[in-house]
């Protein structure tokens, strides 16, 4: 039968290279983090593999400060987790307010209007926080909206918008708030419960310094209620958050049932990088990235490099910075790819081509990353 | 600020023990295929990594025997495979005629209704083949069917369905043609270009012999076509293969935009798995699955163990068997897992409480883990 059998391919094994990651993610992965998804797979209903999906569970509601029962990482990058939590929130016809300051708030209103729900804008200047007022305003004219949708983190800009407000004011004017933790889980402070977050999602591969490919997630119980209460069925399979509690649920003892072939390894690494965010302690790993950032700005502004982010709404773990003038964008990138192994972001969006982003994130986020960049990045620029 | 911390849980890492993987996937993983995993780190936009996708997709073309350009695999798990090829494929009214003899096309039903389209079935009883006449009956009777959609090798059932001549009847009625590969590629023979498939996808964590948590898929040029034609757009962002194949691509060098973020880890594996395939033979994969089923029925049959599937419909990778009589389904599964560190599989659907799948998939199908079956099941059976 081999007559018609397209050819086989010679292609030798991959070695990368060992590159430090401080781009807007993914980051550098924790040693043990990279060894623990390496570990012998097991079965996803094997009873050891559960037991450690109840940990991850314990793990992840830690680091999200709730004890949000519907607390599980998504089998899929971030952008599968804030599509899970627009699937299963939103029904068509719904209005949602979306702050958009950057890419990421823009992917929400996509992913609104791709649910048929009505996504109302408040517009905010690429590298300046979602503004308060101007959100009070939008949910003060739209007394209909269910949802206030934001960005805490925003990675394509470095900004930082003010959770704990945003979530309040939802709650004030009857909204169900819907967060994007992707780059905020575990690099600055975030407390689902205190603040009242309805619906969280992060991603693997930023401060919890793991493989890239999961989302952890959070429903409040009144989001909970939201969706029992749809009358439409959620538009994805994969995504419907209620058949995959049947698998990732331990409450009562009940029996897992199978939804779909859990990313074993991947959940693995997850288990290891969230054990390690717990063992540092998550206000720790708070104070890392501020000092770490500190350092960092001094550094870069010896070089004379400015921030793209005013100092009071600076993520320290994403660095948007502008680019000289009269500097080659690319080329100074792969110089410090290919001369240093040492990764940093191109602007993305609005900024692309204007701004580098420099990620302090997670295992990232230490002195001798810092070190490096500032010498290479001097270097590179001849200062 | 500790004052209003929750406390951070002590959880100590994870070892899992090395099982043997007969059960109907996760599969045994190829031990270069987990180091390829826990390699460093680079960004998805790293030249290298890029350099690697390019390499991942001639290797996927390879294992589905394709040339179609839009081969890739999806950041997630079979499901959310198989959702891919729905939401990108079908629109809001039209109708598939779905095939169902098992749990994975009962599933294709759910994807179909979740777009809104409507599933016109074909049900075969749980442990046959797809009833090539029925299926020709069902597109005579709906000349509107746009779609054909079944499932190549069911793995609820063990079941293999011919899907060289269900596609040729998809193009004869003007259907195209939607196929679940998740258990055949690299099992069993399959040609997606001389058969003329028109959307396929299939899982990394069968006989693949990669972790868990990835989506091998293909569109075949006039799948690309329908989709270009579409009137609505497609309901997933994240599924969107449009938007993936701008980061995907890498046709006339054109430059690769972000989309999401990629597994970076698991991709290295698929490499590693994709590439062992390619050294191994897609042809001479199939004869060694072949000949390790033959070997596997002998001594089953030799206990006095019955299959599911007549013969000339069975996998040669998942082998659903009858419990004896009188026998302790889930003690016996217990024992093989505690004592034998032997997973194999419940059944599942119609199947559960009365079938045990054995799965010879991949790496796992090889001589000294059909001795270990076999022995071991004797002994807990007491034969």
């Amino acid at each position: 039968m081999s007559a018609h059998t397209l050819s086989q391919p010679q292609i030798a094994p991959f070695f990368p290279p060992r590159r430090t990651l401080m781009g807007p993610g993914p980051s550098d992965v924790y040693p043990s983090v990279l060894a623990a998804g390496a570990k012998p797979t097991l079965g996803h209903l094997d009873p050891l593999f559960v037991g450690m999906m109840d940990e991850v569970k314990i793990l992840l509601q830690y680091a999200f400060q709730t004890q949000n029962e519907m607390t599980l990482a998504v089998s899929a990058p971030g952008s599968a987790g804030m599509e899970a939590c627009f699937v299963n929130l939103v029904e068509p016809g719904e209005k949602v307010i979306v702050c958009r300051n950057g890419v990421f708030g823009e992917r929400m209103r996509q992913n609104v209007e791709r649910v048929g729900a009505v996504a109302v804008l408040v517009d905010n200047e690429w590298g300046t926080a979602v503004d308060v007022a101007a959100v009070e305003a939008a949910l003060k004219a739209n007394p209909d909206a269910k949802f206030l949708a934001f960005v805490h983190a925003e990675t394509s800009t470095g900004a930082r918008s003010d959770a704990k407000t945003l979530c309040a004011l939802a709650k004030q004017y009857g909204c169900l708030s819907i967060v994007d933790a992707v780059t905020s889980l575990g690099g600055i402070e975030l407390r689902v419960d205190e603040w009242g977050i309805d619906a969280i999602y992060s991603g693997s591969q930023k401060c919890l310094s793991c493989v890239p490919g999961l989302s952890p997630l959070s429903f409040s119980p009144a989001a909970v209620e939201k969706i029992k209460a749809r009358k439409t069925p959620v538009q994805s399979w994969f995504l419907d958050q209620t058949l995959v509690m049947g698998y990732w649920s331990n409450s009562q003892g009940a029996k897992r049932s199978y939804h779909h072939t859990a990313p074993v390894n991947a959940l693995y690494a997850l288990h290891e990088a969230l054990r390690l965010l717990a063992d540092e302690g998550l206000e720790a790993a708070w104070v890392r990235h501020a000092a770490m950032h500190a350092e960092l700005r001094d550094g870069l502004e010896k070089l004379g490099i400015e921030f793209v982010v005013a100092a009071a709404d600076r993520l320290p773990q994403l660095n948007a910075v502008h680019i000289p003038a009269g500097v080659d964008d690319a080329a100074v990138r792969a110089r410090l790819l290919n001369e240093y192994n040492l990764e940093i972001g191109a602007g993305l969006g609005a900024l692309a081509g204007k701004a580098w982003r420099i990620g302090l994130m997670g295992y990232a986020a230490r002195r001798e990353n810092i070190a490096l960049l500032l010498k290479a990045l001097g270097d590179v620029l001849g200062k």
